[in-house]
């Protein structure tokens, strides 16, 4: 077991302005390559507290990661820090001045001096060539420790562990691979998927497989691991777990709900829209954060006033004065209006009380109502979410785009959820 | 000025399963009371972890708070370390024994044995009451160093440090009261903004005050602050920030740029729209973000195809065929058309090429046009985000609604972005 150790630099860490989450992934992309972080430091940008942590560090652990402290600003001077304790200079790097070139270009922005600074690199480092940003990894390897330093912006550190740390540490020492799948689940809570399952997971568990339920706001992961790299049967029960909960299982691994649709919408080449109140246009904007999505999107309509519904879905003035905006019948007329006046195959529509103004006994904050008309059949569905606003348009999104999987999939769904 | 400590036990957070927000919590309430937290040191639940940084603590800080090991379940085994690092025992503490019984009857819950090992403390501790669960805070002292272990849970440790902690620090040290201020900008990098105030910078700093730039995505917040709790002078230089770059400072603390927006649009009694083709209804799901907005949106066309472009905006066919979707042009006729069929004040319309497929040499992948179509203006403006998907959709919607706050204000936007 080797000692893994982590450096983040910041300020911000420190007075609680950012919330130290790169560690967490870290930690967490880390322990499933059957590596466990044994440290992290959180410390100063100040010289005295970057060396000391380096010292420390060095005494304890075999790779030290060190996230933060890159940027073009005066206050960064992990780089200066890094060559004193390597015993060696700032050089000009050819590739990484290109590449700081070719990103402002591309932007179409001026660059400034202090961003080719960012081409300057410690002589005696490894240069790690970051594809996201301007600052780039830097590897120096002193006695038997490792040590890699990396920018805080997260998606940045992100590439560069993906892209170069993690190979690089499975290649270097002998990780027992731990073998895991993760399966995605929408529409049903953790305790409750716990009970439907609690049989098949004794049985799993008996045969030395693990299950972890790893809940995520408006879904819950299961996560299938063996640690003794057993392959086939974590694939089985996987199998197994697909056939148990048609309805809830949507994915695997980092599928998202706007690819699994998109991809269906796709194999039948049919099309989709949205006419959309409470979520404002956040179930479209789900459906085209899939690059291609333009094959099978066509648009929507964002009817958030009753004006809109009538002028725009032809939503009747009479169904909204007698069953109101937020009703059976008037997410059924949206979903129909929708589909015609836009020309799709498939129209979700959805009206609710996002709140955490406008509820009434009749219709608490909270209460969805979704429907989607389809080629052949239209559904319509109504939910309760509770009275936070931000949770209520995500659990409607995530729970329209699974009602419209199953819709596709021709799986029915009971009516009452649980 | 101080040096405070936190050292966060767990193993949970090592593996991510856990964000450390205590550390954060801590850090942001210690700032406030004008202590800064030097180290944050994240470690195992381990005896030599566990003594490994409490030694190294002990050298460098004069105060040392420690969280989580204290549960009743068998792992935690903080008490023991601390028991033979500050050399004493465990002895039955009776108050807090009564505490942890009246606990348990109050929830009419049955007591276990491991429950009775909660009151069991350190001799050589001070007692710290915890209200709100049963493993009390213990502090002690040591030559000059305080040491305070507390609950990892995060209630609990709140409890104590609200009650207990920074009372007593306050009284121990004399601590001035840091004041700060942060104010939110948008449309320029980090980079820029500190050559823009470089000159303002050096005098605020002649002045004893701070300025830390914090970037997050598609933003950049400045904060002003005064260690010695000079309200007066960060006020002042706030309201001089503000007049010299009102283009980007659209807010102050937590303000969003839909609340902004949202207040201006209020104020004036004025109704808006949106016609999004690349953001695929983003900027709208961000206006209707804030409650109550329904008082100045309406609604909005997603117009992904240009067919409906053209049948929902009225965009001219000759238009997309002459200029292509991506165009100046073409953003005009989307904001005109969505203003007069939506029948609001304001329209904002986008087309982009969000990627990463799509791109050309004359329009590279991350080419935005803006449009703002209003009661006595129209302006357009091209932007070039870069080649990641989200991120482009992300800068759009803040971009759309900072040109807009600008639109709204009469402030004039040169053309050119820096």
């Amino acid at each position: 077991m080797i000692n893994v150790e982590i450096i983040s630099i910041g300020d911000e860490l420190l007075i609680g302005q950012t919330i130290n989450t790169n560690a967490s992934w870290m930690g967490a992309q880390l322990a499933a390559n059957g590596i466990k972080v044994s440290h992290v430091v959180t410390i100063s940008d100040t010289w005295e507290a970057i060396t000391g942590a380096l010292q420390e560090a060095d005494k304890r652990s075999q790779v030290v990661l060190i996230t933060g402290g890159l940027g073009p600003t005066k206050d960064d001077i992990t780089k200066q820090v890094l060559c004193s304790y390597f015993d060696t200079k700032l050089v000009l790097n050819e590739s990484v001045l290109n590449h700081v070139e070719s990103f402002f270009i591309k932007r179409n922005r001026p660059m400034l001096e202090v961003n080719k600074m960012q081409a300057m690199v410690p002589e005696a480092c490894e240069v790690l060539f970051n594809e996201q940003g301007t600052a780039p990894g830097m590897l120096f390897e002193k006695n038997e420790t490792i040590f890699v330093s990396m920018p805080g912006v997260p998606y940045e550190m992100k590439y560069l562990m993906e892209a170069h740390v993690i190979p690089r540490l499975r290649a270097k020492f002998p990780l027992k691979k731990l073998v895991q799948k993760t399966y995605l689940t929408q529409g049903i809570g953790e305790s409750f998927l716990a009970e439907k399952l609690s049989d098949w997971e004794n049985h799993l568990r008996d045969e030395g497989l693990d299950l972890a339920y790893l809940p995520s706001p408006g879904m819950v992961k299961l996560r299938i691991s063996s640690s003794s790299g057993d392959q086939d049967r974590v694939a089985h029960y996987g199998e197994e777990l697909k056939k148990m909960i048609p309805v809830y299982l949507y994915g695997e691994e980092e599928e998202t709900l706007p690819e699994v649709v998109g991809k269906l919408l796709t194999v039948k080449g049919e099309t989709i829209g949205t006419v959309e109140s409470c979520t404002g246009g956040s179930i479209m904007a789900s459906l085209t954060s899939v690059s291609g999505s333009s094959a099978y999107v066509l648009g929507g309509f964002i009817t958030y006033s009753n004006d809109l519904k009538i002028k725009l879905a032809h939503v009747g003035s009479e169904t909204l004065e007698d069953f109101g905006a937020v009703s059976e019948e008037t997410v059924l007329e949206m979903a129909a209006g929708g589909k015609k006046e836009l020309g799709v195959d498939w129209c979700i529509s959805v009206s609710g009380i996002a709140g955490p103004l406008g509820g009434s006994d009749e219709k608490p904050v909270g209460t969805v109502w979704i429907a989607i008309d389809g080629p052949k059949s239209k559904i319509s569905r109504k939910f309760l979410f509770g009275t936070d606003r931000q949770r209520t348009v995500q659990m409607t999104v995530l729970t329209a785009l699974n009602l419209l999987r199953c819709e596709i999939l021709g799986i029915n769904i009971e009516k009452k959820q649980d």
